[in-house]
């Protein structure tokens, strides 16, 4: 049985998103159990509601909410009550669980799995890696996406070991294409960080380093991850999010502004639906933490039922995969690089 | 008259769309005056085809071409007799010649600009402004795109003030709003970098400094100008540019698969070309160098005649504004945190 706490609240749609989604992946998934956390009383309303496998679902009780105004360092301190800190403690205390979900402040969530949960033996520092769909109908994940706003070189080529073990494990992607994200495809392009990651991604046997990409190439479909420090790859997965995002909005303001677009949109409907599906980054799950000791996965704030149950899938396959061990197995090999 | 060199090689649609945009240009500017740098035969030839203001047009010979593969520093050096080289040396050496237009590699023409042509005073590197279009119908400008990897609070200082100064000239954008990118929009947000930058941003007078922006707000159009470091800068428009046109590509591939979805889009063929326009970067003019002593502006290498000829207005609006006295007048105001 793999058991896996979902913090219930903190989201835009909470508590309902979160436990409709615990429900969905629990009929998925026979051997996964969940933790609700949260507010009991209301937890036991809402699942009063539902229908649901009551023997693999258990609730435990949190009535305080970590906000986005909340100071990292402050919430995790003062907010012991909270949903969110309470799913840390328990991933921390009990051997039994496997990994937490939660869709609150990711700020909190980071500070909180860095100094209660810790990271894996060899890991320098944990990163995020959210997956974006690619336009040949592929997926290609982005490490770091903001977990860590100034890298070195020797963190970026873990991020490059960890993320390729990621999107094998979680996604059955066979010797992961590994890029640098630069300003260029040249080797000596970009800063002195990026000569000197370059360089050590290109020595590094356990992965395919392909070469550097810019930007532009993202959704290519020639990458399966894309390396970057904290801060470009924040960058990275907000602006192609964005810009899908408003385009989307602008076809649709487009089409309602005349009578023979609407028209036209009528024959396109399906296309249109689909178009908007294969870009709704509710169907790709969260930013999954790699490199803590336990998995934690970041759902959207903006998550519905559907993205929580792709979280918690994430989750179950990090869990199912047994990538902590694989991580630290790799990582060992090259722990003369560490800090 | 205001005398603009075009350098008609390096592109992708060289010579022919650097003589039409130059040509078209002519056309709406009456005191402008352009010199073409280039093979002198080829570009007499390609003149002969076309009618055009004799009187205003001149050529200059310069039989070699830089390549993208041509080293920045190599190409200044050894490739004197490029229609790159040769435009920037007669932009330093003549005075009646106010700014260049190049589609060649950007590397050798900021190396080029920044070693022959130099700053002007008080600026401490120049910086890359390309605009982008919002949803809203208008424009936002980015400094730095790419002319500096590596920055320091205070250069982020100079390009705000230098890009608040470039978006009134050029573009008549009152008390631009200047963002600061980061990974979010608290004022403690990002690294120390971006910290310190913030400080100083709020404590300059001469610019309307509105706080940090998200990479996903670049086209929402609520700022008018986003300062970032030249890395994350290049990232930021490149993944933009790149997401809309990959979008652009799934649009159509989708509309070609379905003979009712060909059918539909008949209906909608103005808005699908307005759209397509819309985003096309060709409207937009090139990336112009904000703080060299002349004007230099760098067009996409896959410019048409339209983008060079909006190439050739921005660099001619920049000299018509006398952008460089203007900015001088600024920064010198602010030199105590210069280098």
């Amino acid at each position: 049985m793999i058991k896996i706490i979902v913090d219930c609240f903190g989201g835009d749609h909470s508590p309902d998103a979160n436990i409709d989604g615990a429900i969905d992946a629990l009929q998925r998934f026979e051997d996964l159990s969940i933790i609700l956390t949260g507010d009991e009383a209301i937890l036991k309303a809402k699942l009063a509601e539902r229908s649901y496998p009551a023997d693999r679902i258990e609730i435990v009780h949190a009535p305080e909410v970590i906000g986005c105004e909340d100071k990292p360092t402050d919430a995790i301190r003062l907010k012991r009550n909270s949903s969110m800190m309470k799913g840390i403690m328990m991933l921390r205390d009990d051997d039994s669980v496997a990994g937490l979900v939660s869709t609150g402040s990711s700020g909190a969530l980071v500070t909180g799995a860095l100094i209660r949960i810790g990271r894996l033996a060899g890991v320098i520092r944990p990163a995020f890696c959210p997956v974006l769909p690619t336009m040949d109908g592929g997926i290609v994940g982005i490490c770091d996406s903001g977990a860590n706003v100034e890298v070195k070189p020797d963190m970026l080529r873990q991020f490059a070991i960890m993320g390729s073990i990621y999107m094998e494990t979680v996604y059955g992607v066979k010797k992961p294409r590994v890029a640098l994200l630069n300003v260029g495809v040249e080797a000596e392009k970009g800063d002195t960080l990026r000569q000197e990651a370059y360089k050590l991604l290109e020595e590094t046997e356990c992965i395919n380093f392909v070469g550097n990409m810019e930007s532009r190439d993202l959704l290519s479909g020639k990458y399966d991850l894309v390396v970057c420090d904290g801060f470009s790859g924040n960058v990275l997965v907000k602006s192609t999010e964005g810009t899908a995002l408003e385009l989307l909005k602008m076809l649709k303001k487009n089409i309602f502004s005349r009578t023979i677009y609407k028209i036209g949109a009528l024959f396109m409907k399906k296309m249109f639906s689909d178009m908007k599906s294969f870009m709704d980054y509710q169907n790709y799950g969260g930013s999954v933490l790699i490199g803590t000791s336990k998995v934690v996965v970041k759902g959207h704030g903006s998550s519905k039922a559907k993205a929580i149950e792709k979280c918690i899938e994430q989750a179950y396959r990090m869990e199912a995969g047994a990538i902590g061990p694989r991580i630290e197995t790799e990582l060992v090999k090259y722990s003369h690089y560490e800090e």
